[in-house]
C-alpha cells in the first residue's frame, strides 16, 4: 500500500503584499521566473499605466465604470480602493486554477490582503518590507512616474501599511533583491510539505 | 527609525520525528552539517548502544535507574518508552539553548513529539515518511542490530506510529535523502520569516 501524502484538494494560494515602493513587483516577477508553477493573478486597476507596464500582464488597466459593474457582479475575490484608484482581483481565474491544484500568486494592496486573509485563512500572506523608512521614501521618490500630490499620498498610506505586518504569516525584509527572493522562494517550497 | 523586525524572544524549536528504519539519524545528521546555527538535543535513553553509534552524541547511554531519577525530579521536556527502553530529551539544555535565541533540534519518537507540541504550540514538528510500507520493512529488516522479537516489536509499533503523521505541521517522503534534506532546509529556511 502507498503512503503518499492524500492528494492536495486545491492549490495554495500566495499573497505578496507591502506598502508602495517596497519593490513588490520586482520580487514577484523574479520569483514568477523562478518558479514556471506558479500562477500569477493580474489584477484590475483603475488607475493609469505606468511606462513600462504592459496591458493585460502587469495590470487590466479598466474604466471606472467597468471596475464598479465588476464590484456590483460581484467578480473580484478582493477589491480596494487605494490612493484614490480602484484595484482588485477577478475571482474567476483565482478560484479555477485554486480548483485545478494549481499555485496562484497574487500581489496586491495591504488592505486587499486583509480581504483575501478572511474569506481563505489558509491563504499563504507575505509582507514585504523596506530595511528602514527612509528607504522606503527614497525609492518612492526615485520613482518619478506620479505627481507631487500622488507621491505625498502614497507615503502617507505607506506609514499606515507598514504597521499592519505583524498580522501577516511571513515578513520578509527587502534589503536586497536576492536575499528576499530567496527567503520567498522557501516560504514556498516548505508550504509544499505542510500538512493540511 | 529602523523597521527591523522586533527581536526573536527565543529561538525556534523543531522536531523530526516518524517510525524507526524512516532515515530520521542520517537525515539528521545532514541537516546538522548544512546548518551550523542548529543546535541538537542528545537524548537520554536506555537502550543498549548500538555499532556505530557515539555515547555523548547519538544518545547519552543511562541505566533504567538513572532515567527514573531523572523522570522522577521532573528533569524531561518529554519521555516515552518505545520498545521497551525509555527514550527522554533532558530540558535543561534546551531550555537554555532556546532562551539564548538558538534554534534546537529535536529527533525523537512519535509519542515524544506529541507531548512537545502540547507543551509547546509554537514548536515546529516534522514527520519523516517512507515511501511505502514496504520499504520501511525493507529499511528495518536490513538495519540487523537486532533481535528478531525487536524487530517484530519495531515493526509492530512502525504500523501504529505512521498513522500519527497528519497530526504534524509538516510532513516529508523520506524517497531519496537528497530531496528530503531539500525539504527539512527550506521549512527551517521559511521559519526564520514567520510571523510571531
Amino acid at each position: 500500500m502507498s503512503l503518499k501524502l492524500p492528494n492536495k484538494t486545491a492549490g495554495s494560494l500566495y499573497v505578496l503584499s507591502g506598502p508602495s515602493g517596497v519593490g513588490k513587483t520586482t520580487l514577484r516577477k523574479a520569483l514568477l521566473k523562478k518558479n514556471s508553477g506558479l500562477h500569477f493573478s493580474v489584477s484590475w486597476t483603475t488607475r493609469a499605466r505606468r511606462s513600462g507596464e504592459k496591458a493585460g500582464k502587469d495590470y487590466r488597466f479598466v474604466s471606472p465604470e467597468q471596475f464598479k459593474k465588476q464590484i456590483l457582479r460581484e467578480g473580484f475575490f478582493e477589491w480596494a480602493r487605494v490612493h484614490n484608484d480602484y484595484y482588485g482581483t477577478p475571482s474567476k481565474p483565482v478560484q479555477a486554477w485554486l480548483r485545478q491544484k494549481r499555485d496562484v500568486l497574487l500581489d496586491i494592496d495591504v488592505q486587499g490582503a486583509g480581504q483575501v486573509k478572511r474569506k481563505m485563512p489558509e491563504a499563504v500572506s507575505i509582507f514585504i518590507l523596506p530595511p528602514s523608512r527612509e528607504e522606503l521614501k527614497r525609492r518612492l521618490s526615485r520613482r518619478r512616474t506620479e505627481s507631487p500630490q500622488a507621491l505625498r499620498l502614497r507615503l502617507r498610506n505607506a506609514e499606515k501599511e507598514l504597521a499592519d505586518w505583524p498580522r501577516f504569516d511571513y515578513a520578509v525584509i527587502n534589503a536586497d533583491i536576492h536575499n528576499a527572493l530567496k527567503a520567498l522562494i522557501a516560504i514556498l517550497q516548505a508550504q509544499h510539505f505542510r500538512v493540511r
